[in-house]
This record gives C-alpha cells, sequence and structure tokens, in this order.
C-alpha cells in the first residue's frame, strides 16, 4: 500500500459525492481539468442495473497522472469525474437512441451532465441507456400499485423550458432527500419512487431511513454494541428529542446538532453553559431534536471510499478557518489507496 | 375449524389492538364484562421480554364461556381483556417490588392499568417487572450513545401530578408515534428509544417505518410481486406525491387518502370528476401526499388475529351508516378461530 | 349611466387584477390587442409615489373602441393594458436613465413588464423611475431600523441568471404573499419591507392582515354591524378555528373554505353530512381553520372597480362548467362603467 | 415625584403582566401578601365592558403600606394583587349569580382565580359577571358571521374533567397568542373571537398584529421617524427575513433574536464572526427570520406602566446571573410613582 499525499487527484472519488458536499468551494478553477485515462466502476447499483460480471479494472487509472497541486475542487472537475467514471460497459458509440432502450432517471444538478457519461453505453446486452436528468424541485411523479410510475419533468436548459413525461426503469439520486433547511423535503417522492418499485443506487430505503441522522446514528451505535468500541468507534454523543432536557451541561467545548441538515448547516460549537442555554432556547424554535458530541479540533477529516475490494482514502482540511470542514473552502487530497 | 358467529368475545384480541381504535365506541357498556377464564401468550416481544418458552396453553379458554351477546366494547372489557392477556409466567404475587427488577415502559393512556397486567409476574427467572405506564404525550427522555436513556415523565393519575425519572428496560409502545393531525409526531422519542437501543414490541425500527402509510404499502406491493397476486391480493392503489398531479380521473367512486392518519381522519369518498377536482384543491392545503383507491361498499371488514401457531378471525360492521367502519360506532364479533 | 354588454374591454382593469387571477384562462388569443388610446389614474398609491395633483382623465378612454367580442383575456392584453394604465405623469422619453432617479421594486411575474410602463416617466417632477422586477420567490433583503433596505434579486431573463442589489423607494406588490398551499409564504419578506418602512401600494399593513381571509372577513362583518345588512349585504358564514368543532351540521349544499388559499384553492362544495364529516377528517391533517357558507348556484360574479370617483362593473362567468369561477376557463364582461 | 426603591409592592402592577411573565421566580414567597387596601380602574378594556364612567381613584392605596421588603414576587401576590385591581365597580356581594349576568372568558392559567376578582361585582348597571377561566389548549370554539360565538372549554379542575359551553360577553387574554415554540399558536381562536366581534383587553387587532414582533417593532421605527430618535429613542435593529443574507457580520457582541418567542426563547448573544456563521446556520433550520442588536450589557431593565393618567416604573433585576433577565431568577423593584 502507497501513501502518496497529492491534492485532489481521483476523479471517480468525486463523482462519488453527494452533491453540494462542495459547492461552496470558492479558490479559483484550476486551469484545465487533466483528461482522465480509465473508468473504473464506481457504483454498485448501476452495475447491478448493466446487470454484467464486473471486469477488475485499474482504479489507479483515473488518478495515475495527477502529481501537480492543484488545491481546490471546482464543479469542472467534478463534471469531468462523472464522466469519467464509466459506470457502464462499453460500447461502439450509437448516433440516434435505438428503439431499445431502458430510461435512467438520475436526481442531480444540471451541471453534472449525466447523458454524456453514459452515451454509447448498454445494459442487459442490447438496451440503450437513455438518461432523463432533473432536480428533485424539478420533477413529479404519480406512481401505481401495478409498478407503473409516471415521471413529469419541468427543466430549465439553456434558457428553455422542458417539459418531459416517461416512465423511468432505474433512478439514480444524487441529491439529498431531505433537510430541515427550507423547502427541502422530497421524501414523497422517494416514496413515489418506492411505491412503484423502481430499483435504485442507493437503495430507497437508505434513503428513506438515512433522512434522520440520528436515526441512522442509532443504527451505528446498534454496529458498536455488536463489534465492540475497539472494532467500531464512535464519537460519544447525546441526543435530546427537544429542547426540554437541554439542562445538564455537558463538558465544553461541545457540539450541538440540531435537525436533520448538510453542509455544516444547524451545528454549531458552543464553549459555555451559558452559551448552551442559550442554544437550547433556540433548539425550542426549531421544533426538532438534536445531538451533542465533544468538539474535536481536528486538522483534517479522512474520508474513506470502498467500492468492490479497491479503496481510498481522502484528507479534507478547512481552508476557510471555520471549524466545519464541510463549509466555506476546503482542499481534499488522496492519501492512501489499494496497493495493486 | 369451527365458525362460532358470537359478538365480541374474546378479550385477547381486544388488548392486541391499537389504542384509540374504538374510542368512539357508543353504546352501553355491558353489564359485566364475563370473568376471563385463562391467559394466552399473546405478544411475542413480551415474551421476548421473559426470555422464557412458551408453553402451549389453550387459547380457547379466554373466550370459551361467551355465548352471550353483547353489543358494544368498552373499555372494561378492554381492560380485562389485557389483564387476561398474561404476558409472562405465572408467579407468586409479591406484595412488594423486590430489589432486582426490570422496568417496562408503557405507552398508553391510563385506562388501560398494564402494572395489572404483570403484578406478580416475574421476567429472567428472578426479576420483578415494574411498570411505568405514560402516553407519548406525557414523557420525554435523553439517550446516550452508550446506551443509558433517561425519561422523564410527568402524568396526572388522580388529580395529582405525578413526576417520574427513571430508565426503562424494555417498552412497549400501543399508542399511534405519529399521525398528521394536531400535535401527534412522536417521532423524534422513537429515535431516542432506538438510540438507546431499548427493546421494544413492535420493533422501533417497524413504527419508524410504518409512519408513512404509502412506504409501509410498498413493502406490501413488493411482497405481491414476490408472491403473486392470486396468494397475495391487494386493493388497486394511485400514489400521488402532492396535489399537482392529481389530474387524471379514475373510475367513481374512489376513496382519497391523504397523508398519514388514522382513525379515519383523512380520508374522502368522492363521487365524481367535479368533487375529485374540489378535493385535489384541499390536498393541496394539507401540503401532504394521498393514495386513491376504488370504493369498496362493504358490508364487514375481517381482521385476523395471528399469534404463534393460533390465529382468530373478526368482523367489523359500521353501525353508524358512515363507509368508514373505523369511525363512529362499530361492532365487533369473533367469526373464526383455530380448531384445537 | 349606460350598461354596455361587451367582451373584456377596459385595459386599466385587468392591471388591477391581482396576478394568478386568470392564468389559467384557455382560450385562444385574440388576434390582436387594439392599441390603448389613452390612459387613466389607477392606482392612489403609484399617484402617490408620483406626489403629483391627478388630473381629471377620461376613464373611458381605455375601452371606446372595443366593441368587437372577443372572448378570453390573455397575458397580451394583460401587458397592454398595463402599459395602458399610466400611472405617473407623462414626459419626454429619456433614453438612458438619468442620474437622478428612484428604485420602484415590483413583485410580478416577468412576463407582465413594468419597465415598458413607466419609461420614460418621472415623479417628483424631475426623478427618472427605475424599475426591478422579480417574484418574491427571486428576492431576499436586509432592512435596518434607520431605514434602509437592501434587496438581493437573482432572476433569470432570457435564459441569463441577473444578480442585481438595490434599495427600492418603493414597492408594487403584484403577488400574494402568503397561501397555505405549498412554499408560498412571503410574509417575511413584507415584514423586512415594513421594518424598513417602504411605501407600497397596497400597504404593506393591508397585506399582512390580509393573509388569513377570515380574519379580514372580521373586518367585514364589523363594517355590516355598523351599516347594517342592508347596505352592507354579506353571504352567512360560519368560523371554525380547526375540524374539532366541525359537528353541526349546517343546511346542504355548504361551501367549505380551508386555510388560506386562492385561485379556488382548498375549496369544496359539500352535499350532504356524511361528506361532511368526510371532510372535518381531511381539516384535521391541514391542521388549520375554514370556513362554511352556503352553496349559491351562481351564474357569473360581479365584480366592481372603483377608482376615485369612477367606477366599471365586470361579469365572469365560468366556461369550465366548475362550480368555481376563479378555476379553469372564465370569461369577463364589462357591464357597467361611470357615466360621463 | 417620589422616588421609592422598594422591592416589589405595588400588587395592580403584577396583575397586567403577561402571564408567564414571571414564572421561573425561584425566590422564597414573602410570609404574607400584605392585604390590598383600595382598588384602582387598571383596565379601560374591562372599564368598557362596564360602561360606567371612571371614578377617580386613589392609584396609591394599593402599593402605600408596603415599605416592608419582600424579596420575590409569587403567584399568591398576583393573585392578590388580581383581587385588588377591581375592573369593575363595587357593589353588594351576591350569593349566587342572579338571571342577569354577562360572560366574562379569561384566558389564563388556572393558578389566577378571576371567579374571586369578580365577586360580587356588576356591569351595566344590574348584570352580574360569570368568569369562565381556562388556557387557550383548553377551549375550543365556533363563530358566527352573525356575532354568535360557541365555547368548547375542557378542563381539569382538582381533578375532575369540566366541560362547558357557552357564549362569552367578553374576553380578557392573559396568554400569549403565539409562540414559535412547540404547540403555541392559537391565532386560530383570536381570529374565531374577532370574527364574532367579542370585545377583548387587549384589542384583538392588538394581539394579531403583536404576533410577528418585528412586525410591531416597524410600527415602533415608524414611530420615531414621526417623533425623532430623541423624543422615541430605539435600539439599533437589523432584521433579516431568512438565514440566507446573514453575511454581513455586525460589531460584537451582538444578540440574535430568532422567530417570534416569548421568555428568553430564541434568544442568543453571539461574541464573534464565527459563532455568528454558526447562528446563521441554526436559523436556517428554524425556517423563520431573526433580527440582530447590539448586545447591551444590563444592570436591571425599566419597565413603566401607565394606566389613565397614573403610571409607575420597575426595575428589574436578573439574578440567575444569564443575560436575560427574562429567565430564571430575576428581581422586580418599583423604583417611581406618580406625586400625587
Amino acid at each position: 500500500m502507497n501513501f502518496l499525499r497529492r491534492r485532489l487527484s481521483d476523479s471517480s472519488f468525486m463523482s462519488n459525492l453527494p452533491n453540494g458536499y462542495m459547492t461552496d468551494l470558492q479558490r479559483p478553477d484550476p486551469p484545465a481539468p487533466p483528461p482522465p485515462t480509465a473508468s473504473s466502476p464506481s457504483q454498485q447499483g448501476a452495475a447491478q442495473l448493466a446487470q454484467q460480471p464486473q471486469q477488475a479494472q485499474s482504479s489507479t487509472g483515473g488518478s495515475s497522472g495527477f502529481f501537480s497541486s492543484f488545491s481546490s475542487i471546482t464543479n469542472v472537475v467534478k463534471q469531468t469525474a462523472a464522466s469519467a467514471a464509466g459506470f457502464v460497459e462499453q460500447s461502439a458509440p450509437s448516433p440516434s437512441l435505438s428503439k431499445k432502450f431502458k430510461i435512467l432517471l438520475v436526481i442531480d444538478e444540471p451541471q453534472h451532465e449525466w447523458a454524456k457519461v453514459f452515451r454509447g453505453k448498454k445494459v442487459l446486452g442490447e438496451y440503450d441507456i437513455k438518461v432523463e436528468q432533473a432536480e428533485f424541485s424539478e420533477i413529479n411523479l404519480v406512481s401505481h400499485s401495478n409498478g407503473t410510475c409516471n415521471v413529469d419533468m419541468q427543466v430549465i436548459r439553456g434558457g428553455t423550458k422542458v417539459v418531459r413525461s416517461f416512465r423511468p426503469d432505474f433512478v439514480l439520486v444524487r441529491q439529498h432527500a431531505f433537510s430541515m433547511a427550507q423547502n427541502e423535503d422530497f421524501r414523497n417522492l422517494i416514496i413515489g419512487l418506492q411505491y412503484a418499485g423502481i430499483p435504485s443506487v442507493n437503495s430507497l430505503d437508505s434513503i428513506y431511513n438515512l433522512c434522520d441522522k440520528p436515526w441512522a446514528f442509532s443504527q451505528l451505535i446498534n454496529n458498536q454494541k455488536r463489534l465492540g468500541s475497539d472494532k467500531f468507534p464512535l464519537i460519544d454523543q447525546t441526543f435530546y428529542p427537544n429542547y426540554r432536557d437541554m439542562i445538564t451541561t455537558p463538558s465544553f467545548p461541545v457540539v450541538v446538532k440540531i435537525g436533520h441538515a448538510h453542509s455544516g448547516m444547524g451545528k454549531v460549537k458552543v464553549d459555555n453553559v451559558s452559551d448552551f442555554q442559550d442554544i437550547a432556547s433556540v433548539v425550542a424554535i426549531t421544533q426538532t431534536y438534536c445531538t451533542t458530541e465533544p468538539f474535536v479540533d481536528a486538522k483534517y477529516d479522512i474520508r474513506v471510499q470502498k467500492i468492490g475490494t479497491d479503496y481510498k482514502a481522502y484528507m479534507r482540511t478547512s481552508i476557510s478557518g471555520n471549524w466545519k470542514s464541510n463549509t466555506g473552502s476546503a482542499m481534499l487530497e488522496q492519501v492512501a489507496m489499494t496497493d495493486k
């Protein structure tokens, strides 16, 4: 195993990041994104769509040329990464879509052009992949218990309103289905897709059950009980269903995480009892739960990516100076990968 | 198998009904509830609490004497039923609680006196069962990732405010955790109990995932796909994530079920297109999903109860005349039971 | 006074309609909107912006040429109407905005081009009017108690994202500030504008107090008490704060109006007790108030417009066949105007 | 004018405090509340109920004997204060209620026994006053546009459930009608009372328009513009409709007040930019507006009470040490009163 400390290099990692994860990165763009030289099978579910045996592919390919250091991750890179991801088998490019095709609905922002990624790919041997891409806020649907799911889509592309209606065969969800911040509850659409039995990466069941972070953390706690805290370490955390029992004062500083949100939303570092009382009075207004955990003065996060038998590790450093490394500017470097 | 058509007789069935299920029954009370003559093991989870091998018990005992017909179900019966349920092994009555005990938190209305049910029972051989009972609205809690769960309880019993604080070893949930009607969202408490890993009947996982009825119905649809509609018949249903696509007109009359609620709340029978458009305009105000299904002009419901290898079937008839048999007055009769 | 029964003719009326009022009109567009020949002072507030004495203007001008009958009202007409409205004094057209100007924020949909209406107009003798137009959903603001109000605006115009930041001198609100349908609560922006004391047509105070229709109706009831039901007739109405007391059965058919919404949303015609019970169970899910009133089987609405000493009356007929004349297709005809 | 620095002495002040204002006071109770010696006309609205000319009464009476210093305000005092308030003319005590009476609905907590205050009082010359008292959460109503208002009330008094149904002639609101903390939105009841035209202290119009604190502050700003900041000083404040524009950093420390709440709920003192960013991320979860204002390190509040031509001033000191003087322990002293 080699530990190469490089600035962000691995494009397939980027394509696996949840959307919005890095939206706030504010550093200047790199002059030109390096060309991806190979693709790696990155998402089990998409592979399942293809129902083809995965070939062992070199996961080093995508990143092998990157010793240059550029300190920021931009959407340009992310798109390139996405196009390099190569979820399905290669095939001769088909200029126009054949009559036999499967419809893949991708829930994502428009700047990630998933149609490019799947251009010329086939599934089930002979089916073209027709990509329909929209954000959660741009779609609606009707599902029947007999398994049909009609998706309506209204998107604005290049200043033009595009209206589409179709029945997806598969869905790839790349946006958060729920956040307690404004106007971000799309669980009704997740239910609708599940209702019609549309297969999905990640599973709709996992998406639904990840819409309350402490509910997901409960599962981690359960894993820890089974495996032991040595093998499965977790941060020590306390759950409050609401503000009312936020009386006992933990040791400070603590991080209070309020409700279910992303990208550093609803998180506060609290240094003393007086501030903790203030925050409890605010949790009352949010009308939801919160957790507290010891503040860890981290230099960086380590993120581990595992696909099949391959894995990579990344280090994320806050540039903005804020204690939240997922807010404002951040730097991502690959620090480890599978030894081949 | 014998089919005895009797007015409600089986008390152990009653104790398995979700709370509020029959609250609106308005007929006069029966003169006196018949004494239960035997108990049946009724809840797997409670048995799991006891961790004792279940003895084969006569499930006919509880109802054998009931050829008298009384036409209403009252809380008195329900309580008697509960006391007859006999969840755990019999033991010599202990006048005061021994030092070794397990705390069972029961989430239920006060009129069902669960302490009586468990009086003198033991679990794990030697532990007394201490019952703490409250409604969802009367408790709060703090959970730690190390597994402790401190429950605070403020109940009014006999005009006196009772404040309790304790750590439950087990929880029995007998109220709905969530309804879209006013002030009935206790999912934060369900999360808190799961967070601390408190065992429960039903499982907290099932309770959480039953907080969106169409989400639960998705699972039924999935079962149907696996087993076939012959073996697993389901009503034909359509899911709308919101009012916006409620344009296509189903064949009438249809039943529109809005959001997640109980006891007939949010359900409307619609007879024609014009009324359907009206209802769609109301779904807009609810800001949630709905389903439509053909109206079935039923004479009664059949409810099947299965515990271990025993089962019973009941017939529920609407008395109020409303098409909803779970609203207003209803009559419940046992129509079938296991032949022994 | 003459009663001319003409299809829609008066353009200044159109410019006074609230937005969305006629969005659903589906009839074919008229071949060409007739040129407006004169303008009428239409909005007191805008006149107040100009702080100029109103000249007596012929209110017949705008409609005098319209004996042709075109049966639909289109946005083209509406825009023309708006351009004809002539809120402020005429002046020589200025090719480019002078250094002295006042900023008018118009909250409206983009198809109504308010900049055209105010082109070349001046206020306070010498100030140009700079129009900034956006929908509620496209703006945000920060207000200070010293009277400054910084509005941020992100609009997409012709496929291009336009970002603006400015301090409005006046605001013209042409969208509903609040609806209980999804994602339509902009009362926080109304508060922000009031906070900075920005003058407005209509007054921000009236907008705020019209965000609960039964609250506004209370004022009408109060007027009736003062003036008598002869001089100030009102429909007989009942207010329910929630579903709980919806027990007494009114005489049928009744119209149930749920919550605060527009364009026929949340309104249901109910024909009998059973349906009324169903609707009550749905009001529970909306978690808001409702009113009931006798259903009036109307052939048309009469709408009266009064500006200064001039008034006009219009007749609105439902074309769609729905009992709601503000849903689907409708026809508007001028039926009366001030005799000059 | 004399400035007597005494611990809380004036009972009529207490009866004018909004409910919950002092709930958290934790100091020991005074040995015995001093007997009120005279009553003062305290509430214009109640006087209006009586429709009697106000007699000039000595407002000094109620507090004249209080040179003893007791350091805490208790409910006992508050009740005594209420009984001393003497809203209406004195009359001979009537052992049982006569047939002629007016119903006064008081929205208040049960510990304040308003029936005692009005015992034996009459209005309109000959009408007894029948007091019906309940909390907002205990009542429901139906209002008709013809002016009738049927109030349903379910209260638990002394362990017994009391159900009442009546038509109030007047309402005295002593609880907050709205808070963004959990389950405290009773604006639907305010609308219902206004709908039926029930007279009220304070006016229902003022209650409705005080349900968004920045909306009320807008009115104060307006007053300041009219009167000048010398005559009408206000704290310098900034209003944010939501978290999105909380970017500009004010000078620290600032107080951030989130949404509409009472008793110190939703208020945070923020010391630096990093904490301000944290709080902005929490405001996102609250999904409401907030204001910021400079933190004033106050030794005490001054509260001025003005009734008719009489006024008094009080000083409130935080005892708990928290910067919020309306949270935890506080001490109230009378510091000034009208010179007679």
